[in-house]
């Protein structure tokens, strides 16, 4: 970080060790990388999210949130698409290309991420439940069905879109709430296509940043 | 509808009553409606979304979809926000007045929807299998966490922030996912909210239009 850091990224100091590296921050922190931006960070305690310092920031007590020029923004989303106005190398310069990289970053978040979350929550925090044993079946039918859309989507496509996009960033960090099951594998183009994201520069760079801070 | 329309929104031609004037072809054609852009309809059945045809315009065989300006798009966050891009009534001019709005467009997709409609599931569709009457209370209390986190925001504000927006129209549209219960009449600020941004003359013109298409 060479510049003044004008921008501020909201993260958590600790996590539990299963929801490390998926937290939640991560999309800004590689949106920030690569757009080439340098950023400082503000860590909090789970006992932050209630004060009204953060509820101020972030109405419904989460993380990330971010203060850039002045402007403060929650939900990863927004962030991502903000930083995206900021670099070509998140959101093209051309009206069609920018909506379709927009409209990804909504299905990532709205029609995939809440059908992956609701397994994970089932095996990862609930698996003893008797609802969640008997909700199962149908939560995991749920994420094949997304997964085989998503998949027919890429078909051969290195891509989403015709190149690398916030849509992209945003599906691959989807796409990793599933790493404590061998989902993603059975679907070998959706496998390639995490591991080429993950592998970007960028997203190393931002996933050692958040994994950092834990080892504090 | 004088000018010739340019824009063809992908809606249901039918939906079972416990959904009728919910379908997320609403915000669409409320977005269009706020914006004063003419637009046509293409009314599909549910057997159509498995096409070939249509998973070309949504990979995950859902509505809406819209086309514009040989652009195609799905996602009605996505949708909405380009629709915002061609008018002030949805988005502020200035670049942190539409930063905000567009936070909001994804923290009432993201951070509230997902929990409201999970309790709808529950309610609506899955009432009387165990995993639902054991999961309920767990549904319910997400709900009024989030009622709660919004209720606060919004507090004595008009909107969401200081004029109506593409966030309060999509924050609207998730709102009334709990109307077959008495939740949000508990928030009396966001009850309010809720009606004053549903007197609105475009949100009765799009309701209308989208209740008119079942009629047929």
């Amino acid at each position: 970080m060479q510049a003044k850091a004008k921008i501020r990224v909201t993260a958590f100091q600790m996590v539990p060790p299963p929801v490390q590296g998926l937290v939640r921050d991560l999309r800004v922190r590689w949106a920030l990388e690569e757009a080439g931006i340098p950023y400082e960070e503000s860590l909090i305690g789970q006992d932050d999210l209630s004060t009204p310092a953060h509820r101020r920031i972030q109405p419904f007590g989460q993380v990330p949130a971010i203060e850039m020029d002045g402007l403060e923004l929650f939900e990863s989303g927004s962030i991502v698409l903000e930083i995206g106005e900021k670099s070509e190398a998140l959101l093209p310069k051309d009206a069609k290309g920018r909506a379709r990289a927009r409209t990804w970053v909504f299905a990532a978040l709205n029609s995939v991420e809440q059908h992956f979350t609701a397994l994970v929550g089932i095996d990862l925090f609930d698996a003893n439940e008797e609802w969640a044993k008997l909700r199962r079946p149908a939560a995991l039918e749920m994420v094949h069905t997304r997964l085989k859309d998503l998949s027919a989507w890429l078909g051969s496509r290195e891509y989403l879109e015709d190149r690398f996009t916030a849509g992209d960033l945003m599906m691959t960090t989807v796409l990793r709430f599933l790493r404590h099951s061998n989902l993603v594998a059975e679907y070998p183009n959706l496998d390639a296509y995490l591991k080429r994201c993950e592998a970007r520069p960028a997203f190393q760079r931002a996933l050692a940043a958040q994994m950092k801070a834990f080892e504090a």
